[in-house]
């Protein structure tokens, strides 16, 4: 069984990813740690209080960051993508499921202390949590198993930016956070956009969902009516990337993945702000930026239809 | 018949772009305006007449900047590519071409202003001279017919930067200057390491180049001793990319090149400096760095064989 906290700033796509970890054969959800992005901390929060209510998950919710360690791409919450509530604007009643005293990121280091070598993290938002965990744990990165990363753009393959040309949203929410944890020396895979758009889902995905995943297909469904609205603005179809459930797709089958290692700086400042730039390590730079620091993973090509049928599968068994 | 300025750091790369340039049947080479970069300034002027004596080009050498707009990454010349003298430390004598009294800047404006809509300017080093001239007179970029810039990359195939991941050496070299041009509104294409790292130079093609283009082929041979003596350090064999006649190939051959066009960034300062970024037209970004620059045109594809055949049967024709 994989030991997992979700850490995350849920979101519509995010809550797809909570169903997709709680439903999973082989993880066993230790806590929920919440964070700033997708909308604010009380809404993420209670949104992650709604899910484990309603689909009786039993994770403990752990409040998490409500803004940034350092500077940030924009101001404000992209309702336009999540709803103002966070949720696509779905209408549920305050959620009963009970939220921790213990801070997002002194649970991530406690629970790292109590199972050493067995926690991943899967961190599907801004990093601050995790920054904040490190910066007042130095040894937490040996301490846990791995961290996978949903977020930033290596464009090795035609992908791009989805904030800026450059820039992907959870690493532009808080770059300073991200740099702290790709240099931190723990075991670091970055699923971003390099694979997350190359895995789409449609409104066909929805309905497949929707008449195989009992109460969980009927809420993705409801809570992707205001997401498909937004892509359809932008791309002018009713579909849109695979993102946070890919982080989760890479935690259950890595062997979906391409990968590509090397030292990884978080851009904090100006126009590439949120970049996320792997260096060579056999390269002669005139930039040192890159050197000493360890290699972490990056995505950089999926089999996506796969990705799509381990999603499908695993929430046709819905508990 | 093509009226040209070329705008170079000589440079071993740069000399075999002017002789490609001299010998090619469709160019009116106007006049060498020179910058500091692949060597100092005194060495590059220097070696632009040199050239010009040696080959009886009847170019004026109009001497430039000394250094950049703002600022660059790194510092001093890199005589580990180019040597010392900047021509791969062949021995030569003070050449007897004249170096005319105006400045680099105020020749471009003054040629534009005399053949508006005619000339294009071929820029393979730093563009501190363009911007300088850009500054002085605001309308120059609506008297030059067009600037090919050697510069950059946009990481759309692959390829990465050769002074930092993310970064081209012109670019990183003066990347104010670079930006000015970039959002100048003049015709701009740029041939950056998209497709000059896809076009290929080996010992073979400089051995074709000794045995068929005359006294050309010889110097060209003997230049790129140094040359290659590097790139076997950094990539373990002999051969290089075709950087600055890759912008001479696009001035005669456009053909031979896939392009995308867009508003491009130069970032000034940070990890990221000397990187340029495209943004996208019907992108909904947080920032707001690319609204309202025009647009340029990036190569992303090249013909290669086909350029390295021009390359040899221009030289080939040598005067």
């Amino acid at each position: 069984m994989k030991k997992v906290i979700f850490d995350t700033d849920i979101g519509i796509d995010d809550a797809m990813a909570l169903l997709f970890l709680h439903n999973a054969r082989d993880v066993e959800l230790q806590a929920i740690t919440t964070v700033a992005g997708n909308a604010s901390i009380d809404d993420t929060t209670r949104n992650a209080r709604y899910v484990c209510d309603r689909f009786a998950i039993e994770a403990r919710v752990h409040r998490g960051a409500s803004g940034s360690l350092g500077a940030a791409l924009g101001d404000g919450f992209p309702d336009f993508v999540h709803g103002k509530n966070g949720l696509g604007d779905i209408t549920f009643a305050d959620p009963n499921h009970p939220e921790e005293k213990l801070p997002a990121s002194d649970a991530i280091e406690e629970m790292a202390k109590s199972h050493p070598g067995e926690l991943s993290v899967v961190a599907v938002g801004r990093l601050t949590n995790i920054a904040r965990a490190i910066q007042k744990c130095p040894e937490l990165p040996s301490l846990l198993r791995d961290i996978v990363v949903m977020g930033g753009v290596f464009m090795r393959n035609g992908q791009s930016g989805n904030v800026s040309p450059v820039a992907e949203a959870n690493m532009a929410g808080d770059p300073a956070a991200a740099d702290i944890v790709m240099g931190s020396g723990a075991s670091v895979t970055i699923v971003g956009l390099d694979v997350t758009q190359l895995t789409i889902m449609d409104e066909t995905f929805i309905a497949e969902l929707a008449e195989s995943a009992g109460d969980s297909g009927a809420f993705i469904h409801d809570i992707t009516r205001h997401y498909f609205d937004f892509y359809q603005s932008i791309k002018k179809e009713r579909a849109c990337p695979i993102h946070d459930s890919s982080a989760v797709a890479y935690l259950l089958r890595p062997d979906l993945y391409e990968i590509d290692s090397g030292p990884v700086r978080v851009i904090d400042r100006g126009l590439a702000i949120g970049q996320t730039i792997m260096g060579r390590n056999n390269a002669r730079y005139l930039s040192d930026g890159w050197e000493g620091r360890a290699d972490v993973n990056a995505c950089v090509n999926v089999d996506a239809a796969a990705v799509k049928s381990l999603y499908l599968d695993t929430l046709r068994l819905a508990r």
